[in-house]
């Protein structure tokens, strides 16, 4: 079994409108709502690969039952989120449909008490008892310590399970320290952390901050992987246009599988690389479009880096 | 026990943050929920003045078990919402802290099935049987016939209950037809009704289409009365700085009050003035500042209009 962790986890809304009209009223044309959070959707794109797949965080209120049924309803994932007195997020995208364009809000998150976040370590060490792999994904809600993934990992680590770390800022900078098996920060991230925009350079940087290997994420130029048996990047064959949101997360259900597989590392950045296209070319995060992925797997160039690590 | 109705019933939502930018992403700082549709406000206010209020129309799903928590817990109006299968709309107010500005985002709301529509009309009967007053206030759900609004204004004068039209475009020019008590437009839709922007004019032809009277709200220059005993123009006495919403819901409640209670038309105004400029000073819709009301009671001024109707 793997699992994600989605401490924030979202109900994530799409608004459709002919345009968007700021300071005054506007029409919403169309509304959907799916289960939100990078865990969830890097949780619905393993067990679509067919990986069993359970996933943890927190979930309460309206919006958390929503969250809860639609993720049941739509996907193998096992729901084994646990409860908290206040209400799941909402992100809201207001699409634009002329321009295209998207405006996106997002509510901050619960309120999580010390007792909600006792009861939910309880649960994480439990579900590591049977857990391949665990990812530890996205932001922090409010009242959730900001060193939650340094906690976290230790804990995977203690209970010999390879972890996947995906945030950013100060969560990233304090998870790094205690040594995850595998960092996916995006170039943005990576850079933030770093203080270099030079991919190698601050990949290499991250790696020295504790993680035992860095994959980062590029947009169309794919991943570069920074391990201790090389380096290498492995790229789309051709521009893949379409919303790029949930990219990030579909090449961390690639690793995560390729890790639990133990592929050779080309593979699993093929594999991450194909998913994250598939990603751009599908409706939502947390999904793929299967045929871009079949027909992208045997065309991902890989690239062994002339520099090691 | 006065009525209300509201067939497009809406969970309110506002977000506040520092500034709002388009196509890219927003933290939102706070997040605040409450009842929302013309009715529900309607009700709310009816209910602090001391009126037995129940509310009725539509309300379903998780947004909709939302609003009805909130009616209960904030207001002493008696919830007599139809469950309905779709979602109950959100309607969010987006407030960018630093202009002042609010960028509203309106859901379209649930899809109405004749069934529900059915037993929304069997609820509706029983309840006139114990009203003294029926508001009819809104936009209207996908589903629900345009013409509804005149069904349940033949339904309640049929009842010998006094119905007060408050809604826009088709469903109001439908509505009027069967000839509502009072009706309450505001300029805007005083003018899309009848092609005029001149008040009085616009009002005087508002009645010959079929309702007895027209109260006409004018924002700053306050309500127009136009009835078969005369025509008064009420007024605050100095302008009032706020926030606008609900504004027109709570003139609704004055004017519904003051008929119930058996005012003279002057006196009705009055009421529904105050309780408007009272709005304006409130944080949300459906409250109003005591203290405005009653220091605004004795110094609206009404003018007894020099043209008879």
């Amino acid at each position: 079994m793997i699992l994600t962790v989605t401490l924030n986890a979202a109900l994530d809304i799409t608004y459709r409108l002919p345009r968007l009209h700021t300071h005054t009223t506007n029409r919403v044309t169309e509304v959907t709502e799916r289960p939100g959070g990078k865990g969830l959707n890097v949780a619905r794109v393993l067990a679509a690969l067919g990986h069993r797949t359970i996933a943890t965080g927190f979930a309460g209120g309206g919006t958390g039952e929503a969250l809860r049924a639609l993720l049941t309803q739509e996907s193998d994932v096992t729901d084994a989120l646990v409860p908290v007195g206040g209400a799941t997020r909402r992100t809201i995208a207001v699409v634009d449909e002329t321009t295209g364009d998207t405006t996106q809000l997002n509510e901050p998150g619960p309120m999580v008490s010390p007792a909600e976040w006792d009861a939910f370590l309880g649960t994480y060490r439990e579900l590591l008892g049977e857990a391949r792999a665990v990812a530890l994904c996205g932001s922090l809600p409010p009242g959730v310590p900001v060193d939650v993934y340094a906690r976290l990992t230790r804990a995977a680590r203690a209970a010999g399970v390879p972890v996947l770390l995906d945030t950013s800022g100060e969560p990233l900078r304090r998870g790094l320290a205690a040594r995850p098996d595998l960092a996916k920060p995006n170039a943005e991230e990576l850079a933030a952390l770093t203080g270099s925009t030079e991919p190698l350079r601050a990949a290499r940087d991250a790696r020295r901050r504790g993680a035992h290997t860095v994959a980062a994420s590029l947009g169309a130029k794919g991943i570069l992987a920074v391990t201790a048996d090389g380096v290498w990047q492995a790229a789309p064959p051709r521009p893949i246009a379409g919303n790029p949101t949930g990219a990030g997360d579909s090449a961390v259900a690639g690793l995560l599988s390729g890790l639990v597989e133990n592929l050779p590392w080309p593979d699993r950045l093929i594999r991450a690389v194909a998913l994250s296209a598939a990603t751009v070319r599908a409706a939502a995060a947390g999904e793929f479009d299967p045929g871009t992925y079949e027909e992208l797997l045997p065309r991902v160039v890989v690239t062994d880096h002339p520099t090691a690590a």
